[in-house]
């Protein structure tokens, strides 16, 4: 039998997010990011959805690539304001029971100590519900504000990224024991503290002397998502995801992305059974495909080439501004460029592409694929690119909030399930529990890394 | 007429809180500190009472100096685990409309950058009821945990907090304009870029190259609490805080914090009425005397001597374990327990004390008074107080909870409202203009220091 299909809503304490100068729809509502009952909204709508989880994006600094400034990105409201996406978490756990929360937070501007306090405490809250993106940024506007002149280098990320989760793997899972927490009244014992053990980490980046801060939550360990693609990424993914994200427009490059996270998954003992892969998509949905795709044109009125290209030149690294928006790429193609744009223009269509084609492909939801038509279309495009990817699922992105997903919990998700690739109701215990299966106890499984730091 | 008086409720995100043991209590509930219901529920308890906030308190370290390691507390459960003060905020925010929320945060151990992100976005969601508890830390386990030796010296940790402050003004007050966000769609303009403004600071301690990352929130810098009481303390809260935070059982002592920082505040510029003094008390009440005395012996049953004692070990430096509970302090006083016992022993009464007495007094709700009573004995009390010392009023440890805080609810407020002491409604606007008055924006007045960063 087929399997599900798994599905995270993709979002950031932002505007707009992945589709910049839609914040100018009428019906779009993603400006009320600032306030609660914009998030407890969703929340409710994504469970009645039975979505698997909110992926919160996150970027601690601005698109500034582009000319050279913020100012572009600011105009467009090209992912800025960003607020911080933790602070939203109590109030949507609130009004759920099952949706899962996933959460991006840059390691490299945040004490393991800290971080994993925050963590557990989020675990605590949402009984079991978190999950930990990893990141290590790429924005040196985030570097600048904490006092750095630029982003650590790639590698020496990545080296810091392993000995980060060494000390939280040993706070997590190795400081208290499962039944440390006694409460017992008699020997007026709240913990007993033979069961609750220092953690003493002397490294290359982290010094640590003290015990983790919180009782043993739900999860322990948060369930941990990565998106790094490149190879030093895939290598971190394979010792320490348990989901990845990955992103690009066609289902070849997409394939090949899977297939070398096999390869790694088992050159450290790992399967690929234990990881999910999401594959980053935009579902633009009505009940015909003509709906649809009129819909889609009403939409694209609201894009913004140059909000656009500031969010590709802070991916990419580079500065689209110095461009015409009708040049053609391959008349002025370099190789910072060639290399950033090969999975665009090399997988997607044969033609000429313009800098604005590059601009109109990114405008809406990214640069993931774009599934348009009636439900049947989507939920058939949808299983093609599952079968021809191996990925188990997708992170949507929203072209116009909250309609993007409303629609396709409305639309695409009956389809879905009576296609037999959507469930009809959510799996009980945690995230983890939810997403690999009821066997376990919600916490990390024997094969991965961090079960090793275990007491 | 008589001023009102402020209340605050005194809470962590840990069990117990200031009173070690009460756990135990059949009717505790303080142990719920890990579910959310918990705080939703108390939230609405404090709405319902007209409780001015939540003051949250925060260590980020364990209370290791008694017995010269963390058994102590952790058997007993003093302040051990705790969990993160801010994932509480936005469930409890999104069940109520008026009350504040007194969040603690070490500046120590977060960057600037980071901290003002997070506070903004706090300050959104709630829509302006963020105070913010200015600490550097006590606890060198914290330090520990963070890969140090131990904490900055007191005075270090002054300078490199005027500095702190100083970065964190620049971003709240300088960066972006008030109506940088235009959402101008004609225009395609979201942010209008030329009133948003790059913060560099190269200080001392701290470098920030970048703009907040926030459209400017209600209050933009959160309501200033702080709670020092050296000299050095002192000084930066008459340039910084709006609210201060005094602890001690004697009403002369208390009075004798509240000349100093009047005296101090002159020294700036500032008037006595720009501050808010809060001073630590526990209310233990009941419908006759009789029965608020019988209550308290109740309590009394449970309280932990060892427990209070590690706390009071974390906050004097003084390792209180290498004493017989029944050694009367003045046969083995040092001069570091002198300092420490000086406003216990010498202002309460004049006895011979022991090391018991100590543990006893400081054992349900901490280092400051108890008013013990009915209703009319209770706010007898407390109008005592103020009148006596020149607080404006009271943060509200509990014994048990949430007991101690719904029986102060239910019968002491209705007493202070009839005697004109306690407000019958909330003020409307931002935690500031419930505080100050409802004359300005919700925003720093102008003799604040803060508001010299202003664009």
């Amino acid at each position: 039998m087929a399997r599900e299909i798994a599905i995270n809503a993709f979002h950031m304490n932002t505007v707009g997010h992945q589709s910049p100068g839609l914040w100018k729809h009428p019906r779009d509502r993603s400006r009320g990011y600032k306030d609660l009952e914009t998030w407890t909204s969703l929340a409710k709508t994504l469970e009645r959805g039975l979505i698997d989880g909110l992926f919160i994006a996150d970027v601690l600094g601005v698109y500034d690539v582009y000319g050279g400034g913020p100012e572009t990105a600011l105009r467009a409201g090209s992912q800025i304001p960003i607020n911080d996406p933790l602070m939203l978490v109590s109030a949507m756990a609130s009004v759920t029971e099952n949706l899962g929360f996933g959460l991006t937070c840059n390691l490299g501007y945040e004490a393991p100590y800290v971080l994993a306090r925050r963590m557990s405490t989020l675990d605590h809250l949402t009984k079991g519900r978190i999950g930990w993106n990893i990141v290590t940024g790429y924005l040196n506007s985030a570097a600048r504000g904490l006092g750095l002149d630029k982003q650590v280098p790639h590698d020496k990320r990545y080296d810091q990224a392993d000995e980060y989760m060494e000390v939280v793997y040993k706070l997590w899972e190795g400081s208290w024991e499962e039944d440390a927490v006694v409460l017992d009244a008699e020997r007026r014992m709240f913990t007993d503290p033979a069961k609750v053990h220092r953690v003493e980490h002397n490294g290359e980046y982290y010094r640590v002397d003290a015990i983790h801060l919180c009782e043993p939550s739900p999860q322990r360990t948060p369930v941990l998502y990565q998106a790094g693609t490149s190879g030093r990424g895939r290598a971190f993914a394979a010792k320490n995801a348990e989901c990845v994200f990955v992103n690009a427009p066609s289902a070849e490059v997409v394939k090949s992305y899977v297939d070398a996270l096999a390869d790694e998954l088992s050159k450290v003992g790992r399967s690929r059974d234990d990881l999910r892969i999401f594959s980053m998509a935009t579902v633009i949905v009505d009940q015909t495909d003509k709906l649809a795709q009129d819909k889609l044109v009403d939409y694209r009125k609201h894009i913004d080439h140059e909000g656009t290209l500031a969010l590709m030149s802070g991916w990419t690294g580079v500065d689209f501004s110095t461009y015409a928006l009708d040049d053609y790429v391959e008349d002025v193609e370099t190789d910072a460029m060639r290399t950033a744009l090969r999975s665009f223009t090399s997988s997607v269509s044969p033609r000429r592409w313009t800098i604005r084609d590059i601009a109109e492909f990114g405008a809406i939801g990214g640069r993931g694929p774009t599934f348009i038509g009636s439900p049947s279309t989507v939920a058939e495009q949808m299983e093609t690119w599952v079968d021809a990817t191996g990925v188990d699922g997708f992170n949507l992105a929203y072209a116009v909030y909250p309609e993007t997903f409303t629609d396709f919990i409305d639309l695409v998700v009956p389809e879905l399930q009576s296609r037999g690739r959507y469930k009809t109701a959510y799996r009980p215990g945690t995230l983890r529990e939810k997403m690999f299966g009821e066997g376990g106890s919600g916490r990390l499984p024997s094969s991965h890394r961090g079960a090793g730091f275990r007491v």
